[in-house]
Order: structure tokens, then C-alpha cells, then sequence
């Protein structure tokens, strides 16, 4: 593959400074770009690095001085890499219906246009798949599951009877969507199950990462709104609802019947425990322990959770604390005082 | 679906206080119920909620007054409404012996009357299957497993080789049960694996929750005691011997060789270090980090983990604790005493 | 099966003290054995359950003194007992190049000699799978992997496209390799997908748990480095660049970009940042939370994570919290301050 530095800008729409006909081989990062690459600076913390690279060429943002190899200015470099990459490789399929023979499907199931559903699939009776639906290998969708237009499901993803999914939702290898929640009543020394009745309902635009569990709801949904996103190895309990536009990092954890507004972050292993509501635009910091209903536009740390100028300082003090003691030691013998220890 | 609260009220054996003549056509819990609607009341607290609620009809417990709607009292309100439900669905299949074409079970294996095998399971070696037994697609039993009567395992469930299942075990979808425990020797800087020839062996009437892991002991069993329910992403290393009815709640780990007593609890995200007991009913509050044994009946917080009237003093003495600092500070200088910071 | 502990002895190179003619008829460990057994103790500490114990012999360290019952003395018990159990059931199976017939292996792709490849597998466009290697059943292998010599991975694991694996790498059931990293552009109002377009390069000798996810790079590799064993529902995020010879104990999470050197050790839980690096030899105990560098050879405990010392002092003053607020008071009272509370 040969370019122009021209040739790429024109992809992205970018403003070429510099010798627009040097050429380009291969597009590469910053930490592995090699002569003949184009790599791309995000920050100007990292010009430092784009200076001592290799590379024959670099996206930037639109102020970056040009300095001596060429450039290309975009608002946003990253994107305008990512478009160059997927150019380059010529990623882009033509795709037909297609139904590995294979396949188990229910003949009450129906399948939409352009389909594709890989090798081992099962699909169940009554399920409805959308448009242009993506089932990788493996991955079982249950009795009456209803699936939007643009579907991606990744390999031996599970979708218990009754899942709900809207347009353009991504499910990644081995996540399991509408297990039973867990929910017993303690009868006679034994702890007797209650039955889970519900479903799983997932909004459109959502992502879930890869052996994430979502658990239906005991009689009704449990809910996953618009636009969020779920990462690896995340817990979201029975009758949970979580709002629109949530970003969940990795193995968080929500317990049953928790809700939050739009916009939550949660980082890291956090975990909520039931029956809370988390108000929009809540950011909570890795590891946080929530057990109380959390404000809208509340930024939370620590374990148990407290607004995190609060939790700051309780930090920092906690450092502080060996010292404090020798110092209270010496004020109790100053004063006369009697000492326990 | 046409029936008088009367009707319903028969299937659960409930009293009928009001017009048992009003019409019932769905059941919906509180949240979401419409006119027309039966729903429960499982707490005091909710009374008003169903006040406000356009339901038609609602099952009670046994003392809450009639105030104009018809009420069916019982003794256990959710337990009543599932049973509702479940009447509502007719949910009960007939089941017959059902293996699907595509499953592949070794010759020497044994599949009890009325199993059920999905599409895709594979059944290794030597296994034994008992009585009514359900396999969902996707299912891996290894080499030599042996299940009782009534077990369910649903999709992509994976038993290691050797795996013994009691009677009305659950396993739901993408558990795995009886991989490599984590033993290892550092050797001229490798660390070189400590072969794991035990296996897993989980008692009667187990529920095991969605990606959960319960590794293979070293040499004998890892063991799951009768009727202990494990909730989903929950890790038990090799060689640990849970009690029975226990309650594991989601992303709880475990780490090997410790060993639980009956009735503990552990709420979500505990962590327990290895080669430690837990008394029977101790009960650990969510995110506990426990690094030492735990007496029985004792309820424990924090990492690490205290008694929980201990660790609640503490953590509002935290909350105090930069408020702490500033009078010593004060102190300190009322006696003339130097300050470090 | 009828042994002498001479004829035991001689399958692990150990010396033989006290009676060499006495019988075996199993072996299990100490806390098992019965009268016939062979069994092991590893450490001096558990001379005492053996001097108890119904066993038969044991396999024991050099120094350690005949009292009876005949012993085999060897430099590391535990692997001898190891190598003795293997004897005992045979487990060396013959193997030949076997492909199941349900399995979908793409014609482009190469399967080396004698490689085992189970029901319901399959292996995409252009995969490359060394000599040797065992597919169990439903494990999924995307297009244009690269599998290295003596690969074994276990039932239902999913190698996302581009996935490469060293050597004598293992994969446990469920986990997966090369889901997208979770990385979002947010832009009026809705997180935007970044394409991840990068794998996951995993090192010669690497193991990896159940239900562990690694996510691929955004252009580049996630890489595992030579050596490392991971554990169960273990999470290591986009970018990340692990060293050789790593431990990462169950249900650890690392953030983005993080690096870490040779040798580290992260106990169960722990929770690393994006964009730090870890020294060679760091040591981080369970449910540690780190969100700065890590400096090689140190110990960090605790969230937020300090030198392990340091913590331990933290730790001993906050059990001491409630009691040092009395004596403030205390004091206050004495000096005649205002007392806020």
C-alpha cells in the first residue's frame, strides 16, 4: 500500500501542512510508529514524543506548529486515526443474509433481511431478530426475545427467554443477559427460591462488555437505558433501572432494585447496594461503596461513599493519623493526663 | 384472561375481603400496575403506594384493612403473587425425555428417564446424568460427572471432568465449575503449576449464579454444602469447603483451602483471604475484607474487616477526623507545644 | 492397585525410611487419608495432623525424623505427591491429530499435527494453530489468530479476531480474548464508540482463568508477558502492557495503558488505574486500590494504596479512632476549648 500524505487527508478531511507528497505505508500509534508511518498526537502533552518518533507523519489538533515532517490537522486526531486505519485495511464487507446451516432456529422465530447468525447458534420460539443482526458463533437467544435492526451479538452470548434489545445494541462474548435474580425467602432453616418471572430490557445505542450479568427482573423489567455503556465483568441485579447514557466500568457491581438517573459514571468495582437511586450526572470514583441514595451532580469516593472533597481530606488525615497519635500522647502527659495504652 | 378475585384467591387459598366478583386480567407488581390489575403488597410500607395505585385488586397480608378495592389476605404476599402469576402463564410444560440430534454424549455415559438435552451439549465420558435432568444448549459436562435428579444447567454451562452435582442442583448460564485452581511453585524464577487433580462437588439443592467460578481442589474436593445459593461473578478457589445455606451475593471471592459454616451470609464484593474459617450465621457486610478468622454469629465490616459496631464507631470517627486534626492544632498551640506541619 | 512404598518411592527419585515393603493402595491428602493411603506433608507445621492421621506413609521433607510408619523423603513433597497421584490413575493419554466432525474450521486456516479439536468448535479465516494443540469443545477461535505449540484452551473460550497466543499457553472456560476495549468519544450528548482495532498478544508459558476477560489494544496489542498466570474473573483493559512473570489472584481489574514490570504479585481484588505502571516485584495485598505509580520492590496495601508498613500503622490508629476522640474531648474539656459536637 502506497499514499500520499495528500491521499490520507482527504479521507479525514484534514488540512495537510508540510510536503503533502511524502508517502505513507502503514498507519501505527504513537508508542510503535516506524519511518514510513503516520501516527497521530491527541494532546500536546505528547508532541514531546511525536518529536522523537520515527514516523514520517502525524494527525493533529488544528494549532499544532508544522516542524519539518508533515502534518494533518483535524479537530479531532483520534477519530481521523481511527478512520485512517479502518481505510487502510479496507475493513468495510459487503454483507448478505446468511444463516450457517448449522444454526438451530425455532420455525416460530423470524429473522430479518441481511441477517447473519453464525455456526451453533440457537434461537428460540417466538424470537423476533431485527435488520441486519450480527449472531456470532455460539450464542443462544431464548423463547420471545425481541431484538432491534443492527443487533450485534458476540460469541456465546446467552439471552435468557424474554430478552428484550433495542437498535444498534452490542453484546460481547459470553455476557448473559436475564438470569435469574437472586431472591429467596428463608422457610424453615431453608432458603426457598422465588421465583424470577421478569426479563431483561435494553435500550437502543447500549455496548455490554464481555461476561457481564444482567438479571431479570422478578415480575417486571429490569432496565437499561439509551445510550449506555457497560464494561467487562459488571453485576447489574434483579429489577435494577439504570438510566440513559450511564458509562459502568468494569466489575462494578449494582444490587437488586437500585436505580440511577442519566448520565452516571461509575468507575472500577464499584458497588451500590439496593433499593438506592443515583441521581443524574453522579460521578463515582473506583472502588466507591454506596448504602445511601446519591444527589444528581455529586462526585463520591471511598468506602462508604462521601462526596469526595470530604473523602479527600478524610484521606489525607488518615496519613496523618500515626503522628497524630504520638502527638495527642504527648498533650495527655503535658496536661498530666492518665494514658491508657 | 376473564376471572373474579374470587377465582384467584382459590389458587392461593387467600381470604377474600371486599366484592370477590371484581374482575381481575393481569397481574402486575406495584410499580407498574393498571386498572384491571391484581397486585401484592408485601410491606406495610407500601400500603400507600397501592392507595395511589389504579389496581384493581391486591394480596395482602392477613391483618391490612379493607378500604374499598377487594383484597386477598394470606400469609406471604409475594410468594402469593408468583404463584399468580405463574397460574396467569400456565407455565407448566409437560416434559418427556428429550435429547436434541445435534448433542453429542459419549457412549459410556448415562442419561437418566425425562432429561432434557438442548442443542450443542456435549456429555464426556463415564458422566451419569440423573432423573429429569435439564441441559440447555451449549452445555459442557466433562469426563466422568456425576448429576443428580432435577438438576438444571442452562446455557454454556461448563463442568470440568469429574464435577458431582446433588440433586435440584441450578447452574445458571456461562458458570464454570471445577477449573485449574491457582497453585503454583516459583522454580529458577517460573512459576511452574502445581497440577490440580481434585474436582468439584456441590450438595443438594445449590443454586450457582451466572460467570461464577468454583475451582477444583488440588487433590480432593472443592465442596458446596446443601442448600447455599451463590449469585453470579462469585469466585471459590480450590480446596474451599463452603457450609450449608450459605447465601454468596455477586463478585464475592474466596480465596483456597478456607472453609465456611452453616447460615453465612456474605454480601457483594466481600473478599476472604485463604486457609480461614467463618463461623456458621457470621454475616459480612458488602466489600468486607477479612484476613482472619471470623467467630460465629458475628457480623463483621470493613477492610479490613471488624466487628460491626466497631467499624461503625470508626467510620464516623472518620468523618470527624479532619475536624480532629484542626483541634490538636488548637491544642497545641494553647500549650505552647511545636508543630511539625 | 497393590504398591509398596519402595516401588512409590521410586516413581519421584525419594528416599525410602522406615518399612519399604509396607502397602499402598491410594493416595490422598492428609486431611482425607485413610489407613492404606499414602500422603504428604509439605510443612513442618502439619507434622502433628500426620502423627493423627489413619494414613499409611508419607511422602515428607528430608530432615524430618521416621517415628513408625514408613516415610519417602524428597525435596519437595508436594510435587511428589503430585507426580504419585498421576501414577496412580494413569493419566497419560495417547493423543493423534483428532478433529470432531461438528467442528467448523475455516479452509484457510492451518491446524499443525496431532492437534485435538472438540465438537462444536470454530476456528475463522486464516487461524493458524500450532502443533499439538487442544481446542476442548465450543471454543471459538476468531479469524487470523496465531496459536503457538502445545496450546490448550478449555470449553467455550472466544479468541476474538487477530488474538495471538506464545507457546504452552491455557485458557480457561468462558474467558475471553480481544473483546472491544472500553474507550467512547462523548459528543453532543452520547458516548461515541472509539473503534478498537488493535488484539491481544499473550507470551510463551502464560495461563489464563475462567471467566477472565483481556480486552484488545485500540491499534496496537494488549500484551501478557511471558510467564504470567492469571487468574478467574480477572479484568486487564485496553492497552495495558503486563510484564513476565506476574501473579494476578482472582477478580483484579486494570485500568487502561497500565503497564506492569516482571514478577509482580496482585492479590485478590485489586484495582489498578489507567495510565500507571507498576515496578518489577511490586507486591499489592487484596483489594488494594492503586491510582498512582507503584515503585519496583515495594508493598502496597489498602484503597487508597500506600506502602504496606505505613498502612499497617493506619490500620492499627483507626481501630483506635473511637477512643482517641474521648481523650480530645477529654483534653479540650481540661483546657477549657468550645466543644463543637
Amino acid at each position: 500500500m502506497r499514499l500520499t500524505v495528500r491521499q490520507v487527508a482527504e479521507w479525514v478531511s484534514g488540512e495537510v501542512v508540510g510536503d503533502g507528497e511524502a508517502e505513507i505505508f502503514a498507519a501505527r500509534p504513537l508508542t510503535d510508529a516506524r519511518l514510513g508511518d503516520i501516527t497521530f498526537v491527541e494532546d500536546d502533552r505528547h508532541l514531546d514524543a511525536w518529536h522523537h518518533s520515527p514516523a514520517s507523519a502525524a494527525v493533529v489538533r488544528p494549532h499544532v506548529p508544522v516542524n519539518g515532517r508533515p502534518l494533518i490537522r483535524v479537530r479531532d486526531p483520534l477519530m481521523a486515526f481511527v478512520s485512517i486505519v479502518q481505510h487502510l485495511r479496507g475493513d468495510d464487507e459487503k454483507r448478505a443474509t446468511s444463516i450457517h446451516p448449522t444454526a438451530q432456529i425455532d420455525p416460530t422465530a423470524t429473522v430479518g433481511p441481511e441477517a447473519q447468525i453464525g455456526a451453533f447458534c440457537v434461537v428460540g420460539a417466538g424470537a423476533v431478530i431485527g435488520h441486519r443482526a450480527t449472531l456470532a458463533n455460539g450464542v443462544s437467544v431464548g423463547k420471545n426475545c425481541r431484538l432491534g435492526d443492527d443487533v450485534t451479538l458476540h460469541p456465546h452470548v446467552v439471552l435468557y427467554d424474554g430478552t428484550v434489545l433495542g437498535h444498534r445494541v452490542q453484546v460481547h462474548a459470553n455476557a448473559v443477559l436475564g438470569a435469574d435474580g437472586f431472591g429467596y425467602r428463608t422457610q424453615g432453616g431453608r432458603h426457598v427460591k422465588v421465583p424470577q418471572l421478569g426479563y431483561v430490557e435494553v435500550a437502543d445505542d447500549v455496548e455490554i462488555g464481555a461476561c457481564t450479568t444482567i438479571d431479570r427482573g422478578t415480575f417486571g423489567p429490569t432496565r437499561i437505558g439509551e445510550g449506555t455503556k457497560i464494561d467487562n465483568l459488571v453485576m447489574i441485579a434483579h429489577n435494577c433501572q439504570i438510566g440513559r447514557h450511564n458509562l459502568l466500568v468494569s466489575q462494578v457491581g449494582i444490587a437488586g432494585s437500585t436505580t440511577t438517573g442519566d448520565y452516571v459514571v461509575m468507575a472500577g468495582q464499584v458497588g451500590i447496594a439496593d433499593h438506592l437511586h443515583v441521581g443524574d450526572r453522579a460521578i463515582l470514583g473506583a472502588k466507591a461503596g454506596v448504602h445511601k441514595d446519591v444527589p444528581p451532580d455529586s462526585r463520591m469516593l471511598g468506602a462508604p461513599a462521601t462526596p469526595d472533597r470530604e473523602q479527600m481530606r478524610i484521606m489525607m488525615s488518615l496519613e496523618k493519623l500515626p503522628e497524630l497519635r504520638k502527638d495527642l500522647r504527648k498533650i495527655k502527659q503535658a496536661l498530666g493526663l492518665e494514658t491508657k495504652e
